[in-house]
């Protein structure tokens, strides 16, 4: 973990910028996957791992604004539960690690809730992305279940996410950390994948290469024959020589902090002239979009930075057709790239979704379009110092969209279908990299891993 | 999945034994690990999968039972979400697998059991393990949240339980897939262990192993140096020579049914002369315990078979003393073997555990125990031709009990608690197999594996 001083000065900003009340930061509890017991890999909630630095179970911070009193809430283990699972320190040294004086039995944050609901003092806490949580609030504070997201803080959210998007030179080295075993997770499939192959044959040494060392994945992996389909996971698709494999992948490391990164590769040792025309392209708008961070740039122009010159590119394959501007304006692009250029990351690999992408993305004045296409990109406000973001586009050719828009005649002045349709089995090619935003341009993070057709066919070249 | 007879016969069975009313059968939703989005990997309920077949979230299954009705619940992608996951089968088609005629949208789900409450009618659910699903039954049935589980069925757990109990054929096979992937799991752990590795590098491979051959995890990988603590997890010590590297780890196949195995090996080539002594003790209680197995059997007799043994090596070694047979009605074998003997297994590792242990393991005549060590005892019951369970004994020097214990002067008669001290920084040591118990015997499941010291050096011997 970071220093004490660390943890003790950025719940002195929290409890500033909020400025009163009471402030609720629930840790996770383990969840089960069949049954209580069995339990799935523990994963701290991120807020509560940034202000209290304690990557342990079933434990909830609570801030008395008013009173300046910080109290954890928890329980320490009994003899008997230390014959299962060992011994741990106690939670009074883990607590005075990040400079927090008291600690409670859990069991007493109830009438805490209670007494300060009676005295109907303000009460802060995010919308809940666990039922568990979702449960636990809804009894102490006395709101229905239904309710509690809409109850949850909109200053207290503002306030978090201020403080966790500007990332600090302590996490910046726990940032490239993740990024560097996520860059070896993509060596590893890059390396092994083989024609006969399963998808999730190669993804299993993926994730084990994760963990062996040190980390967790940060998100599911995404290994697939069929990358024109955004999230498709690891399935069963045997490799055949001609695919293209499209892996995004990603670590987290043991302080949390997330790597993402993708990279498309070729069954074969080298691509195929279609596949090299597509890829070359999807790496051209990768680099002007790159060409464009730094402070003050509307993420949402690197985004059409990305996509102008995707149709650039698809124009001259004859993929494309008409005034470039007009296509772009009127979203003809989704065709082949339907979501967003990339989104903020950090402890979480889309930097605190659970607090709200109208906040963490967009501003007061900057709202979410609800446009195919640009209701998908996560982040479009104005960049600042200290922002980690992703950069990730790509060219997916969707059977079932094109079929539709054809058939909808949809774009028709911008798509020339039939060429379209000698495309409807190529699959999908994505490049993804990490990026800093410094004080006047940008930075890589992480070790540069292969990235040009060539690069890559060096390394599928064994 | 299994033919659509079965899943059809499965579920006249089970109307059969519920007699009238309503079941309700709750697939599993995704869990968001930071948020809510970003999901763990989809763990089914086993028993809805076992009843329905279809292995996708957010699914429920109603049987109206008066009515001979069988409804399931849930809804299709739209093309915006097969843009995101690739297109899938229709749920009528998935239904129609397991001979389920009627698909009805989850939005409807509601109505139908808020009717059902009106009319007074009697339903039918199991305990919830999953604050989602008791969110869920909570708002539908009006019951509140801490009630669900009190207000569960008990006709239900016991019909269920009489039928998931007995494996069959079909089942077995599938069983046996799942332990052949652990056992290369495990293979895998010790032969590529070596001195100056960290746990969780090891842990990697071994994980990495189980989905590279198209499982999961069946439960959190056991992998340390410390295997004193019955549950604990891969961590972050290294491998030192003459150190012991407890294993407990299994898979789960694509049909979701689990294998679960435990080797103990030396970080060095060979176990030194103690290690063997304890190892060849472990291995003696876990023979006699397989030569109890066979029908008729109370499992709590092979799990005192087991402890006797313990306590006759551990007496041959100096560290008890004393009349065994008195010993071992005090509990003193306790202080070495902390838990019980094994458990059920099928598509639960601990099959049914979230059901109940007092019906799966446990009967109307046999309790179970409040007393330390039979306690953990999750199988004491009469054993049946078609159960399928772990044997698994172990010896673990605990120094927080042993120091505990001797100050107590606890089982003083019994231990040689000056001699034990000798051994407080041994470690531990688990053997465990899976068996079917047959007609009038048991058979081993899966192919052998190397489980002597000899075999397991062998092994080591690179």
């Amino acid at each position: 973990m970071f220093s004490k001083e660390t943890y003790i000065n950025r719940r002195q900003v929290l409890k500033k910028a909020v400025g009163s009340g009471l402030i609720i930061l629930p840790g996770n509890e383990e969840v089960g996957m069949n049954y209580r017991d069995n339990i799935y890999h523990f994963r701290q909630d991120s807020s509560f791992l940034y202000y209290a630095g304690i990557d342990r179970p079933s434990l909830f911070l609570i801030i008395d604004i008013d009173a300046d009193l910080e109290i954890l809430f928890g329980d320490n283990l009994t003899i008997e539960q230390t014959v299962w699972v060992g011994p741990q320190d106690s939670l009074n040294i883990d607590a005075e690690k990040s400079g927090i004086t008291t600690v409670q039995p859990f069991s007493f944050i109830e009438a805490v809730l209670k007494n300060a609901v009676q005295q109907q003092r303000a009460i802060h806490f995010l919308p809940p992305y666990r039922a568990a949580i979702t449960l636990k609030l809804s009894s102490w504070l006395d709101i229905h279940p239904n309710e509690i997201a809409k109850k949850s803080s909109i200053p207290l959210s503002k306030a978090i996410i201020a403080q966790r998007s500007y990332k600090t030179n302590e996490e910046l080295v726990e940032i490239e950390k993740a990024v560097d075993i996520t860059a070896a997770m993509h060596l590893k499939a890059i390396q092994s994948a083989r024609s006969g192959m399963t998808e999730y044959e190669i993804a299993g040494q993926v994730e084990g290469t994760a963990i062996s060392l040190g980390g967790h994945l940060a998100f599911p992996t995404i290994l697939t024959v069929n990358g024109q389909y955004l999230h498709n996971h690891a399935g069963s698709n045997v490799l055949k020589e001609g695919q293209l494999v499209l892996c995004d992948c990603g670590a987290e490391n043991n302080m949390r902090y997330a790597g993402d990164m993708t990279r498309t590769f070729p069954v074969s040792k080298t691509f195929t002239t279609q596949q090299k025309e597509i890829y070359n392209i999807v790496l051209k708008a990768e680099e002007a979009a790159i060409a464009t961070l730094k402070p003050g740039t509307f993420f949402k122009d690197s985004h059409l930075t990305a996509c102008k010159e995707i149709l650039t590119g698809l124009k001259s394959l004859g993929l494309v057709k008409g005034d470039l501007d007009e296509a772009l304006a009127a979203g003809a692009h989704t065709l082949f790239f339907q979501c967003g250029l990339g989104h903020m990351m950090g402890m979480d690999v889309h930097d605190m979704e659970n607090i709200g992408e109208e906040y963490v993305g967009y501003t007061e004045t900057i709202k979410k379009s609800t446009d195919f296409g640009l209701k998908s990109l996560r982040l479009a406000k104005e960049l600042e110092e200290g922002f980690v973001l992703t950069v990730e586009p790509g060219i997916y050719f969707i059977p079932e969209l094109i079929d539709q828009w054809q058939a909808e005649k949809k774009y028709s002045e911008f798509i020339n279908y039939d060429k379209v349709q000698m495309y409807r089995n190529f699959g999908g090619i994505r490049i993804e990299e990490d990026f800093l935003i410094t004080k006047d341009s940008y930075q890589l993070l992480g070790k540069p891993l292969a990235k040009t057709a060539a690069d890559i066919e060096a390394l599928r070249n064994y």
